[in-house]
């Protein structure tokens, strides 16, 4: 079984993956993005995205119920649905599920973030959090069945409350339960690159062991990806190809090692 | 099994229907809308409904890719996940689908409306349709399992397109090929009256040969209902209560008879 991470950028090309699926003739779960999109809505629905800085310098996403609304019809709305019929027009029988749907993923939600207002210390606490479990049954039973999951965000926490988390982590603790012997993410790039501005640096085959060295060389959304596919490592073996999402038949291209390969 | 259908109106007490439901112990299936925040999406989208006249007069909503785009937001997005939230939040394992996932409700795309423009009478073709068939092996699988599907728009037509229908045509392919003994239809009044504008006209009882006289009788999405209806008992015995679904429990209200029960 493979699990097929799609990025949410605007120029992935989400015909020519799931045409290259239909052809692949084997089992698979699709987990996918929809940032740009949610840009898109939240801009147009007059209601940003808001930055948190924590008292440690560190910023993030506040996941508020309107960015959770926002989330609901990007991802689980209209990303996921087009993706659902194209797999349909191309005779893939998929399902579009988020976390919530038959608790196919769930997760606890963060304790709160350290910020200062004014003189005072608050804890904001928001409607975000990680990934723990996989209903594996469920999956199970959609797969063995001839059904093939489509996730995205949100997912549920302890308490049935959706919530958001990074997709990288879904792929984790979906490979840790089904025991995906490859992993394929498909990115607005070639894969990972030596030097981000150049395209010829593209870094062919890292070791696992390579990781930790990358992780240091990088920044932002590289590094925690970087981050979670040592946590990825740690779990099971396993085969990731990092790939441009952006060609022609960017399943075959990956296959044929036109990216970053690590094992 | 019971079919609840759920109106999309502003007013309909989602948090009461569960509650309701969760206590019933009984399998389900919701057919649920979003009219109120499709419109409200539509507008801060800025791709607000179009309507279309027909050359026999007849007023239409056009569907074309944009409108689509909306009722994946609305319907298939922030309504369907956070009825599934909710019903997560009360111990039912549900399962948000469109139309789309798993082919659960098939149709045909309308063949086109004739209009005129300048002097010329052009067909146009939008994407909307009829629904056929249902998937039923596919829910009869989720619910042997423990899972309850809650179903909105788009369904999939004979192409693999996502395509606009109405719910109560819905609920009759899902109840011909289900065989339910009890539809529950949840609206923002408190039944079928007989004068619209008098809550004391209500009608409590309704027999199958009275429907087509209260068809004529009433104008608009009331008579639409009325049309459904009587298709609906053209195909299957069952019981079905028009009630309110705004008051504190909806299904049990329903349920006590305080409704229009028509049989």
């Amino acid at each position: 079984m493979k699990i097929i991470k799609i990025g949410g950028g605007k120029d992935i090309n989400l015909p020519g993956i799931i045409s290259d699926l239909a052809r692949m003739n084997e089992q698979f779960i699709i987990v996918h993005g929809a940032n740009a999109i949610r840009d898109e809505i939240a801009e147009k629905m007059d209601k940003p995205n808001k930055i948190l800085k924590s008292l440690s310098g560190y910023s993030s996403v506040y996941s508020d119920d309107d960015a959770i609304d926002i989330i609901m019809m990007a991802y689980a709305g209209l990303q996921n649905k087009r993706i659902v019929e194209l797999c349909q027009q191309k005779g893939i029988n998929a399902v579009g599920l988020t976390g919530l749907d038959g608790r196919t993923v769930q997760g606890v939600r963060n304790p709160g973030i350290r910020i200062e207002e004014g003189k005072k210390i608050k804890i904001i606490r928001d409607n975000s959090g990680k990934p723990k479990s996989v209903n594996k049954d469920f999956l199970n039973l959609l797969l063995s069945n001839g059904y093939f999951p489509v996730i995205a965000i949100p997912i549920i926490d302890e308490n049935g409350k959706a919530i958001n988390t990074e997709n990288d982590e879904i792929v984790r603790v979906l490979h840790e339960s089904l025991e995906s012997e490859m992993i394929i993410q498909l990115i607005e790039a070639l894969g990972f690159l030596d030097d981000p501005d150049n395209p010829a640096s593209l870094v062919n085959t890292m070791t696992v062991n390579e990781i930790e060295k990358r992780e240091e060389q990088v920044e932002g959304r590289m590094k925690r990806k970087m981050l979670a596919l040592k946590k990825l490592f740690e779990s099971r073996k396993v085969k990731v190809i990092i790939s441009d999402g952006r060609v022609e038949n960017p399943i075959e291209n990956a296959l044929a090692g036109k990216g970053t390969t690590i094992s």
